[in-house]
């Protein structure tokens, strides 16, 4: 079974597809956090604004280059004002690996017997 | 039963401590990247260098009032360059709180039934 959520995306509701098994979504709040805000992916070589949001360095680059804002709250930025985030790339790897792991774990384990 | 690893601390060899059940070993690197290098307890009030690593606020800036260098890549650091890393602080929250709920879901799964 897989987890979705709804989200306001500039204006419209969209429905952002999990990819999480039920008893794993607790999960759920970490998966969000290491998604990027333009592209709902995954946070793919992370970039850090001033003000502290983060996004795939493609997609914040491709933004400023049309306007010198930050996507999610506006503050004026430059793209010389960008910060590699390296620890949000580690922590997408792992999460994936343990996501995966713990996955295959729930599958893995044996069923409860029925009592007879 | 508690997972721990040896690291190497400037110089000397540390038992650090891991907190995590050994069905949840998978999330030992996650724990990992949550942790301060200094105190390695979890990021508290997380804070970037210009050279991408994270520490605690009070960590760093203790450290910097003794020397202006990156403690983990000995690169120039100021006060002044240090920029809020909130991502981390959603995410040591959203980590303990995924951890406690995913050992709870492992002792609360009833045992496998003994073969009668
Ligand atoms: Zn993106
Ligand atoms: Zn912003
Ligand atoms: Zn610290
Ligand atoms: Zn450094």
């Amino acid at each position: 079974m897989a987890l979705g959520q709804l989200m306001l995306v500039r204006g419209s509701v969209k429905y952002v597809y999990l990819d999480l098994p039920a008893n794993l979504a607790c999960l759920k709040n970490i998966d969000n956090l290491l998604r990027c805000p333009i592209c709902f992916d995954y946070l793919n070589i992370s970039m850090m604004t001033k003000c502290s949001h983060n996004f795939c360095s493609l997609c914040i680059r491709k933004f400023l280059s049309y306007k010198l804002l930050c996507p999610v709250c506006n503050s004026a930025t430059a793209e010389l004002d960008l910060r590699n985030n390296r620890i949000l790339d580690d922590l997408v790897k792992s999460f994936q690996a343990a996501r995966q792991n713990l996955s295959k774990a729930t599958f893995d384990s044996p069923p409860i017997s029925p009592k007879t």
